[in-house]
């Protein structure tokens, strides 16, 4: 490990994060939850969404924006569509709630959508897809954000950083997960470029008069763009109205206009469609869903990666071993901990 | 009209097109599924999916690879998903056949998928996104094509074109619809550039060492890439699974494999999602989905183009008068005419 790296057991982490949360006023289901994702999101060394998240969510309760010892309330909206009201909780609570009668409504119906309503979202949205499709059904998520993101050709944020993700069912191996955002670059890293006055990829983002510009600065004030040009706009788009309106939620206008300048994780809504291959297929499901498998050995046989290969490699890596953590994290969490009056256990 | 455009009227486009396909061994209702289509596009000045692809359809009937007459076999799989067989016909036959049913699980179920399997493949998926959303629902669309299209990281084609639609009602409006390819460049772009022996745009193709190029012949020679690096590369792979595996269909490398060198339309299985905003907001509903016009004014208000606003606009243009369709594409459809002994109606 360098200097700016530090290990810690999953078991001390979710310690240290459950103490901090509780002590912080969540709930014991919220923090049981937030803790058990941002510590595998650790284990996969997917840093952004690891143990730095408790931080975020430690200052949205400071700032009187969660509830945090909010009830998830599930509503029955038809065959196909479950909706839970996280009623400004975490999200988490909510998918936690909808996902047993998302499985069921999926090989019932064959294909079942789980809205959640008003939840704070600071989580990827991998490990949602991979439990899904853990239990044999494929699956799509997606939410949208703060409006950060020019449309194609325009220069006025509209969109956010709005993230898709998909996981595929692989039997005994780990899914097939992809979870990216629709924006050219993340939020978080603009900040990264400003604080160190290094300048940006071109292509990412223009100035307040629509130039595209390199000048994390000038990004600040002007919009971040989407991926892939005009198509990747459109996909946003797509998001926005899907995660936004459909489910009776926020858009991104109007989940940054809710925030009121306190720039916390975003209160909005999410979507997650599940499929069924059975359901699709019958008896011949088993062996046609192997057609899968010849895709991924041709995009891997070729020695392109697979996505998410490099995060399982990781979690291979550090199972029966402390993971690695930003020293700068867990120096920041044992500063809050002290604060908090939380000892270790 | 310059020397290369031509104009015809909608009645006289279907007349012609409905006898050449009729002449050529297609049933009644794949000629009348077909023409009504093109010439849809054609009045929308979508010249790549207009009266062009008669031709494709004559060719495909010639190469012996179509059943002409083939009947659609509708399969009610579970209370969400229904499946149809096209047969090794054209996929709109399928497509009419399903969508009834599609439309009444989606508004029973909340969410209703359609699996179209075995046909043949060549029309815009904009036309049928379109069609779901001026029945007030919500679609998503996407079909495999064939195995030109390199994975992000790789050199080696795996991927077809594999377009992507959505559509959005928007009550008295046109729907809010989209429809992209996968790749960077449209297949017979290449093939344009190649004929004039131009270079491509940079970075849509490789040459066979997977090497950036921009010569149509090495392009053809090795791969074209998709839009947006590795994140349009996963959403390519996404569909190959969902358009193929999930519903018990070729991939693109399959399909390709299937075209025996024949070089024609694909054949291959479509999926289609359909979701019902009454369903996830009850009385809301209404009301709820005006937030969809409130991120359309934004996007629009700023000078930015939504998708399809052009082709919108053609249609306007071409309500009540003969459409521009290219000289070329008239002159052979007439000397197909003569070759098939058909006569103007």
């Amino acid at each position: 490990m360098s200097g700016d790296t530090a290990t810690i057991s999953a078991e001390a982490a979710f310690d240290l994060g459950f103490r901090l949360l509780t002590a912080a006023g969540y709930s014991d289901d919220h923090a049981r939850a937030i803790t058990a994702i941002v510590v595998k999101a650790q284990g996969d060394e997917c840093h952004s969404h690891g143990l730095y998240r408790i931080i975020s969510c430690l200052d949205l309760i400071e700032r009187g924006k969660v509830d945090p010892k909010a009830t998830p309330v599930l509503e029955d909206r038809a065959p196909a569509i479950v909706r839970v009201d996280a009623r400004r909780g975490i999200s988490l609570l909510g998918f936690d709630a909808g996902l047993p009668v998302l499985e069921e409504k999926a090989k019932t119906a064959g294909i079942a959508a789980l809205a959640i309503n008003n939840c704070f979202h600071f989580s990827a949205l991998w490990p949602e897809v991979e439990a899904i499709a853990e239990r044999g059904l494929v699956a799509i998520a997606m939410t949208v954000s703060h409006a950060w993101v020019a449309p194609a050709g325009g220069s006025k944020p509209v969109f956010g950083t709005n993230p898709f993700a998909f996981g595929w069912p692989r039997g005994d191996k780990h899914p097939f997960v992809f979870d990216f955002a629709t924006s050219a670059i993340a939020r978080g890293d603009i900040e990264l470029h400003r604080r160190s006055n290094t300048p940006l990829p071109a292509g990412v983002a223009i100035d307040r008069d629509g130039r595209p510009t390199t000048d994390p600065e000038a990004a600040s004030d002007g919009a971040m763009l989407t991926f892939g040009g005009h198509k990747g706009s459109a996909l946003s788009a797509m998001i926005e109205l899907l995660a936004g309106p459909l489910i009776g939620d926020m858009t991104s206008a109007q989940s940054l206009a809710f925030d009121e300048g306190a720039k916390v994780t975003p209160c909005h809504g999410e979507l997650v469609i599940a499929l069924d291959p059975k359901s699709f297929l019958g008896a011949a499901a088993a062996a046609e869903i192997t057609g899968g498998e010849a895709l991924f050995d041709a995009i891997s046989g070729q020695n392109a990666r697979l996505p998410s290969a490099r995060r399982y490699a990781a979690r291979r890596r550090n199972q029966g071993r402390d993971m690695p953590v930003r020293r700068a994290v867990l120096d920041d969490l044992h500063a809050l901990a002290r604060r908090y009056g939380v000892t270790a256990g």
